[in-house]
């Protein structure tokens, strides 16, 4: 869908234009107070002659222009009709603030919606909404936003899309967000989150593209969209709603996306280097930082400059929790800061560098030289707190300082780091950011943020498979499950290498059999209709001769027989005993949105008691595979712990690749797939499949 | 140290009174702009003939008063001098900003403040600082603080205390900040943290302590103030710096405070009640909101109300992050929202109202006690951004509204939460100050708020054990560790059951003592100087026979005398094989300023792989013992995991308590204590030391 005549509508008319609080009245006061250019904004009220001083028409048809774009602010009902006068004027966007659509949840709206959608499909016009909160193209100057906010300078590269006209408002309130655009999608079903998407990832005046979103309406759209963004290196920060039970279901009922789990969202994003925020003021300061540097450093590496103590104590603390990388400085820096600083500092990343340099621009410009110059250090962060009402003249030689310093040609970035939230003095934070200087919020989202840029830098496209395997059709729901022979069939058919065993089914069978196998022996009841051997007593260990063999095959028989007495058997599994190793867990999970995803874990404790498990989108090459791994707490199980060796990773690796490639394969009708345990042996030694169950659509 | 006539001074004098910038000048300038009676200040300078317009005096002695309270602002050399001339004219309290003392780590500095120290005793002077910043009493009207803020009210309730002088200014740069007492401590040897804290806590004007620290002076003064505190049920907030070792080696070279182990700190915080804050933002916010609540709710039970689905989806993530419990509303309450409510609301706790209630104070009135009467809510969440400058008149109406409910009587607490900073229109948040609703911060901060509110409304005094083993001495340095029998007696000396085993010195020996062991035994080398008994060969375990026996001391002796020929042997330990239970490990660690503390965790990779483990200061009850258990990760194992019955936590809980009384009673001399594993087996059961090792100061 073309959102040209949508988002840079060269002309536009506001139908329901008014004078009065509310849709018709604050979108007239918006143009009329943000827009410079007016000669093609035409208010349409058939009951007035002027509005807030201008010409009204009485209808879009007695406009003589093109109306590119048409804001309907009236009801529901006029809605359609509007388009279709609106299609006679050239129109091919428009904004719907009504609501009554599908967001009611009842019949009636999503009957409504539906017909507005087939509607604006066959007009060929991008509608924005139906219960919206419009949109400001700040780059074009096209205003259609239908809430009063301060009169402000908000143009500037960061895109926002939200399906929460809530949290437009709010960012627009704070004095520091500048967008190029900030789209509020409402039900955002018939032009779409991805459309938006699409949209500002090519749209060049767009720096960093902010969203929050509560879910997707098509997986594929949307992974091709990150896609593209990760490839151009544009960053996109969302902040997903309904991460707990309980958001989920508010998320759900407030736009009816179909919410897929918030696990997954979590892999996607991870796949895609999206920068995931938690709530808005992080989205927001993240966005910030990104969207006001002037170049990102090359590498996550950064030092901190304090005037006191106290300050510097809290940026180690906050550092170490959120991971923040400050290189020791090298010997000469050492050196020419104590020769700058007094006796008793002792020179370190972070920096306390008391006041001492405050009082001077020039020495404070020397002291950050000397900082910047470090090869180890990529940025810079000045912790100061900036006063809503500046009372300490510091504030303003460190301004000096760094503006030196800047204008001298150093290219590191740098950062102001202030202590607490409600001061910042708009006159000075705005002097920082025109020298590309962000100023942080409060120390938690500070932090955050540079945890988020760390990241960001550190991600690496080119080392990752960036695709979905969506599936091509919703699951139907009805599943099947396959015996344990008949699941390890199905993944040797593709390329998984185990030990199949033999299935026999007498007494004699296995008695023969045997013959070809190497003691000890492990013996299972092989039936589609018993998912829990062992729980029936199915299963034997350990058997080391003919005799034993005998017996089991009795025994496993006569138990399976009291216990499901109903069970159809395909017979008995036989094979060599496989030796113990390190045991894994993997497994394949299907998203409802996003199709197959990888789980990895340890066995035992480690995933059941402290949930220590990683889940990754399919498909997946071995450099994320391994990443998966490296990302479990008990990774270390596996690189050497207490003696024992280290295990094959390699091998486990390649097992991730192959079980990846098969649910790519089977994505329309794989289900579920259990690998419980896999045994990892010593380095070399490679893996085995104890176990395997596949569970298939119907 | 009596602190009446530093903090509640009622003449002062200023010494070095000036014009300039510099702590003559500012401090002048704060008196004058903030203090109301100036009949009893003089300022003294003998350069000058007045001070901004004020009658300067030559020296103390020309004052024609008693000066209780003298403000030191000219450099070190002339601290002592001015000091005995202040005494004459009946000086008790004095406030030194000059650095060059211990802060500087030189032997010069340390000498200069220990002279000042025993000066300030002789002469009883309560000293603040050196190296401080002053302090403010805003009940009195005392003004020391020596640098330039922002003037405004900053009278509250709020007592503070800073190791670091930044963080007064910082706080007081907050247009939020309302103090009983803001006071920098600067170096705090001569009165101490633990000093100002014991005032702050007497102090009726103070209903909510913060605290910025870096270490304390006394451990067993610091545990008396928290203890009162506790009892009188007045909040302590308390952020400490270097929580990370880099931060640790910054606070420690800061003030030179003796760090103690920042986990130790954790500990002891969580006994006393103490909030923990991880930063100035979190302590100021958390402050704000006990002290701006006219009551503090009875149970930690929210309801969350907003204007719009996402800002709802937020409080419900955000609440499922930090343990906010949001109940589930009565049905009476929701039948009357949903009659109120637009009919595709689905009301719910946390609350969508959309904005239907908020164009009428009334009906936003209404709305607010619909969900007040609720029986299962005692405290109201309401997520509305206020603008910095308010363009929706929305606000308006809620406020009013909510004015209309409190002035009805309604009693449960409410608070205003953002969902950005840096907005906060100051007259709008002021109204709302004045009828008791606090504005939290951004969410993050707010939200931590709101957890430790919860955490200290479930705190109970009474369930505690509120003192500690603070050792008389500082620990020497000189360990000994004792054998196993050694450790053992020593424990069942004092009344910690376990089985001791017999010695046996020669084969002879070992097969008649034998004879009144149960089979399966075990035998293991005894040695004070073999601490790892398994590496040597020393331990053979499920010994069956007298055969067996007799072989397993050949083999134990051969293996050691092998492989350690210089240790001394007592001779081999024999007893029955403990049946397998579920392990644990209990230790005791010493901390340098807290003294022992009780480390609990399980077995194996639970300790060292994921770090679970819990520690607790001793001396512990019954009630402290189980709730360490409880807070591990790993507690379900302990409580019926995967088939295998309850443990026995009873007999591990007593077990804890008879450690706790060991330990509390060896403070002086007990460097570690390891029970490594203790059987836990099911209930009733009870447990077994299976092995033991207790390490002594020499």
């Amino acid at each position: 869908m073309d959102l040209n005549k949508l988002l840079k509508a060269r002309s536009l008319a506001v139908v329901g234009a008014s004078e009065k609080p509310g849709f018709g009245g604050d979108t007239c006061r918006n143009i009329l107070e943000y827009r410079k250019d007016l000669s093609r904004v035409y208010f349409v009220n058939p009951g007035r002659e002027t509005v807030l001083g201008r010409k009204c028409y009485k209808s879009l048809s007695e406009i003589d222009d093109e109306v590119e774009l048409v804001i309907i602010c009236t009801s529901q009902a006029t809605v359609c009709g509007l388009l279709r006068e609106a299609k006679t004027k050239g129109c091919g966007g428009a904004v719907v603030f009504a609501s009554g659509y599908s967001e009611t949840g009842d019949e009636k709206g999503k009957a409504a919606e539906e017909e507005l959608k087939s509607l604006a499909k066959e007009l060929d016009i991008a509608v924005l909404g139906p219960n919206c909160g419009g949109f400001n193209n700040y780059v074009d100057d096209v205003i259609s936003f239908a809430f009063p906010v301060e009169k402000r300078d908000r143009k500037g590269s960061i895109g926002f899309i939200s399906q929460s006209g809530q949290f437009c408002i709010n960012l627009m309130d704070s004095s520091e967000m500048r967008f190029s655009y900030a789209i509020s999608i409402g039900n955002g079903k018939i032009v779409t989150l991805e459309d938006y998407l699409d949209f500002l990832v090519e749209d060049e005046h767009t720096k960093v593209i902010a969203v929050y979103m509560e879910g997707v309406q098509d997986a594929e759209h949307f992974a091709s969209c990150l896609r593209k963004a990760a490839e151009k290196k544009k960053p996109v920060i969302i902040q997903k709603g309904g991460k707990s039970e309980k958001g989920g279901k508010i998320a759900a009922s407030h736009t009816g996306a179909l919410a897929g789990s918030d696990r997954a969202y979590d892999a996607v994003f991870d796949k895609f280097g999206v920068i995931r925020a938690d709530d808005m003021q992080e989205m927001m300061s993240t966005a910030l930082l990104l969207s006001t540097l002037k170049n990102l450093p090359e590498k996550a590496a950064f030092a901190s400059m304090n005037i006191s103590g106290g300050e510097t104590a809290i940026c180690a603390d906050m550092g170490s929790t959120f991971g923040i990388n400050y290189p020791d400085f090298e010997e000469s820096t050492l050196k020419k800061l104590k020769s700058m600083l007094p006796s008793f500092c002792t020179p370190g990343n972070p920096l306390d560098m008391t006041a001492a340099l405050c009082y001077d621009s020039d020495l404070y410009a020397e002291g950050l030289k000397v900082v910047m110059d470090d090869p180890n250090i990529e940025m810079v962060l000045i912790g100061i707190t900036i006063q809503l009402v500046v009372a300490d003249p510091t504030i303003y030689n460190i301004y000096h300082g760094v503006k030196k310093v800047v204008d001298q040609g150093y290219k590191k970035p740098i950062a102001i780091l202030p202590f607490i939230e409600g001061t910042r003095n708009r006159d000075v934070a705005e002097k920082f950011r025109e020298i590309g200087v962000p100023i942080l919020p409060s120390p938690k989202y500070a932090f955050s943020a540079l945890s988020h840029l760390s990241s960001y830098i550190r991600y690496d496209s080119s080392k990752r498979e960036l695709s979905l395997a969506v599936p091509k059709k919703a699951p139907a729901g009805k599943r099947r499950a396959l015996s344990e022979v008949k699941s390890k069939q199905m993944l040797m058919e593709n390329g998984i290498s185990l030990d199949l065993g033999v299935i026999v089914t007498s007494r004699e069978d296995a008695l023969e059999k045997a013959k070809y196998l190497t003691y000890p022996v492990v013996m299972k009841i092989e039936s589609d209709d018993i998912l829990h051997k062992s729980d029936v007593g199915g299963v034997i260990l350990n058997i080391k001769s003919e005799d034993e063999i005998g017996k089991a095959f009795d025994t496993i028989l006569t138990n399976v027989k009291s216990r499901m007495p109903e069970a159809k058997i395909n017979g008995i599994l036989m094979q060599n005993m496989m030796p113990q190793g390190t045991e894994l867990i993997l497994g394949v999970k299907r998203d409802a949105q996003f199709g197959p995803m990888l789980l990895a874990g340890l066995g035992g404790v480690f995933v059941e008691v402290f949930g220590d498990s990683s889940l990754y989108p399919i498909p997946l090459n071995k450099n994320e595979a391994y990443e998966m791994l490296k990302s479990l707490k008990s990774y270390k199980m596996l690189t050497g712990y207490r003696g024992t060796p280290p295990r094959d990773i390699d091998a486990v690796v390649e097992m991730m690749v192959a079980i990846s490639e098969f649910a790519r394969k089977n994505k329309d009708r794989l289900c579920e797939l259990d690998i419980n345990p896999l045994f990892v042996y010593g380095e070399g030694a490679g893996v085995g499949v104890a176990d395997a169950l596949v569970v298939l659509e119907e």
